[in-house]
């Protein structure tokens, strides 16, 4: 058994003044009910005992919590096996750190627990600003967060009406580029493993893919929907490549996703990029170093990061921020795509 | 341009009520300067306005801010290129969303910050309890925070004394499991790309690696060391494969360096599991998906996460709480790792 030294609590200062701990509370958030003789002696055995207006007393005054909200609506496991969201708040933590704010973080299950987490943080002042990503159609969250009258930055621009500056990476360029690429080397079967078709930028990267094949002058492709996971990206690829006339290349909407790919044609038999080529997205720390190095398109998310948590606290001391537009993701060439073998 | 919509701040309340901003400010403060009379006029119009004392004026009250802290003093990149600390937040998230708790984050450059760090927190009362990872030979914030008198609970037991309870994963069973399953394959020469000798766990891991070797009446086997780092695992495999006696096997003390190791070997056309085993440690989601898929050890760093969340919830509920150790790390066996070639 383990306990922690004491510090100056309420309880202290009740027994050392000698009244009830509900009472020093009440002097001490300044309610009607406590005597002024009492009051007096209260704040003075508290300032004996060396309490001291803490970060939350002095952000009463200043309506300030020196902490920025992430709230991100998706199953836990997103956190570990997407490395979009660290490298994220990587770049938020290394803007924040210095000025000496924190990054409170949430992560909940589905959409109404984030509507409600939204309420909690402004109702608590838990937060002074907010970053709003994984936008959806309709997004709820843009009117409530107006509403609520909380400073918010959103990634990417909403489809809707926002009050909110918006930090945006266009992520349409780098995967036309990546089909232009596969159409110059050759392709003409080309499938697209796409994320969730309730984000917006999963919508986008499978509107960018179709627009391409188009403007290449190719058939549809074959598009398979999945939830952005490792396992659903592998699961696509074998049902992709296990086809009578499977794809000579697949473009994937996030590098994870691409990874598994890798894999699953490494345990298919397939050799890529000799019979397969293979694009993801993002361009995570993994993609150099996998064989053959993953061609995908480089959103840097640690630069979007920084960026967002730039806007939010300009935002935040000047009451209004302009919209960024970070440079377009881009097409970064490595070894996982070649032009396509005769099989 | 964009701008927020206005909340009832100190501003509002001052012009309402025909006085100062520091007049409000002293009076919702309870500080002396104000008198009755005009305290209860702020007062008032506050309560108009619709000014609520918020979890900030509640937490003077009861000193809890609801929130946990996690300080992490490393490159930032660390977090993007290493799922164990997405995994274990995730694992924290699981337990504090329901109690409408939040996790606090923050990214320090180094240890001098990282100090600083946690009297700040302290100091501001941003958070109740803390989480301390990545564990140091005679660890400086042990005695910190004890003097602080903030709740801690240590990712693993320190090598000095400490009054915090410890949530360990023992991780040497594992690391002696696979240099164990490695010779049993009939593996003489095997290696190790160790962690940071500065951090417990990494030395903790590569003295698991001597015992492990000697335990099989084998040869002391070369050791490198590294930061933990995708990039430093895949030069360190390059180093040793690129040798005259090139290692059979290699172990690696964490998972993104085994599948750095991986690609590598893959590019200098050593062929795994053929002519080269792999195992690494942690069992993140890459593992299973990459290929050959990944021996390794699972240290289940979500279950790690949930289980040093409710210890320090019932820390900070109780003033107490037990030490627990969660089941040791074990080996999982996969496709990198199979008896060696006559090379």
């Amino acid at each position: 058994m383990k306990s922690t030294a004491p510090k100056v609590t309420i309880e202290v200062v009740a027994k050392k003044a000698g009244v009830s701990k509900g009472l020093v509370s009440f002097a001490l958030n300044n309610r009607p009910g406590v005597s002024p003789e009492t009051r007096v002696r209260i704040l003075e055995v508290a300032k004996e005992l060396g309490w001291k207006p803490s970060l939350r007393a002095r952000s009463l005054s200043t309506q300030r919590s020196y902490a920025l909200g992430l709230v991100i609506a998706r199953n836990p496991d997103v956190l570990a096996s997407d490395p979009f969201f660290p490298s994220f708040i990587a770049g938020v933590e290394s803007i924040l750190a210095p000025e000496g704010r924190a990054l409170v973080l949430s992560v909940v299950p589905d959409e109404e627990t984030e509507l409600h987490t939204y309420r909690s943080l402004v109702a608590d002042g838990r937060v002074d600003g907010v970053f709003v990503s994984d936008l959806r159609h309709n997004d709820a969250r843009i009117p409530l967060l107006a509403e609520l009258g909380l400073p918010a930055v959103t990634l990417g621009r909403p489809d809707g009406p926002s009050p909110f500056p918006a930090v945006t990476v266009d992520d349409t360029p780098g995967v036309m580029a990546s089909v232009a690429h596969l159409a110059t080397l050759g392709h003409r079967r080309i499938a697209h493993v796409a994320g969730s078709s309730t984000l917006l930028h999963g919508l986008r990267r499978r509107a960018a893919f179709a627009a391409a094949l188009e403007a290449a002058g190719l058939p549809a492709g074959q598009t398979v929907e999945t939830d952005f996971s490792v396992a659903a990206g592998s699961d696509a690829t074998r049902r992709l490549l296990t086809q009578d006339h499977p794809p000579t290349a697949i473009v994937y909407a996030n590098d994870p996703m691409a990874i598994a790919g890798l894999g699953m044609a490494h345990e298919l038999g397939v050799r890529v990029p000799d019979e397969l080529s293979i694009t993801g997205y993002d361009d995570i720390d993994f993609c150099r170093y996998v064989y053959p190095p993953l061609t995908t398109v480089s959103a840097a998310p640690m630069v979007w990061g920084r960026s967002a948590a730039s806007t939010l606290l300009t935002l935040m001391e000047n009451g209004s921020a302009d919209d960024v537009d970070l440079p377009a993701a881009r097409l970064v060439v490595r070894g996982s795509t070649a032009p396509p073998s005769d099989r």
